[in-house]
């Protein structure tokens, strides 16, 4: 598409980090490629961290984003699961800053309210619409979805920006 | 020191990382450098973990350690806090691990019974004991001191291991 900006959508996780590129031109939106990083979890924790940095440097080589957005994940009551899913975000979060990619960081809500409307949504609603918005989108795992509506979430917000930023010189 | 390692400990944080460098032969330590790696509170998420990132692999570069040790942070009761050290911690553990380093990891209250000879022991009786075993530290600040503690608690571990797999081979 012309003057399309490329997204990468990084939905950050230890066993499994979602990934999903899209190419964004005003409203139009298109799907170029997603999966899943997974890493053993019989490695110990440093070798899965760099397995999860070195997947991530090497797709940000192969597709070329100009953006990258993460999942601000969730916390839950457990700070034993926060503390290892932190770990497994810096190295989500640390990949496209050092291929000096912005790196935008957003909630779960907002990702189900840009991707479905409602900030209550469930995973299946969100994996409907990320469908229908990305037709064609090959989707061989929840967290590619996820991770493409991050992408989804990121094109309508830099929408929004440079729309204000617009209004604003007007 | 005639077959010396040298030891890399780190004590992450988003605010303060705290590094340190011994070397390390038999019963005998030595205290090569130390200091912390600060970043700006006003700076984004992913540029403060990209300032930890290249500060460690800098002075990896520069010190040349042998192995590493990290910090298992004590996770507290605040989830948002262990979901943001995590960030810190993921990116201390990968530095190491992409030089090629083994990397450990150590309780808090290994790292206090290794130095102080108590799990239960203070801030300040950690750092007295630091000095005490390294003649000559210079320690500017306290992340730097629980750095060098994590070094000389994986000096000792390190050491009981050989031992066990030697007397395993007899």
């Amino acid at each position: 598409m012309q003057g399309a900006i490329r997204i990468l959508g990084i939905d950050p996780g230890l066993t499994h980090t979602g990934w999903g590129v899209i190419e964004s031109a005003g409203s139009h939106l298109r799907f170029i490629a997603a999966g899943a990083i997974s890493t053993g979890t019989v490695d110990e924790l440093p070798a899965r961290l760099v397995q999860i940095h070195n997947a991530l440097s090497h797709l940000i080589g192969e597709w070329r984003p100009d953006e990258a957005a993460v999942e601000h994940t969730y916390v839950n009551k457990n700070p034993a699961a926060a503390l290892k899913l932190g770990q497994a975000r810096g190295v989500a979060l640390l990949a496209p800053a050092m291929a000096g990619l912005p790196v935008a960081e957003y909630q779960a809500m907002e990702v189900k309210r840009a991707v479905v409307g409602t900030g209550h949504a469930d995973k299946i609603q969100v994996q409907d619409m990320v469908k229908r918005l990305l037709p064609g989108a090959v989707l061989k795992r929840a967290d590619a979805a996820d991770a493409l509506a991050i992408a989804i979430c990121h094109a309508h917000h830099r929408g929004t920006r440079n729309l204000m930023a617009r209004l604003a010189q007007a």
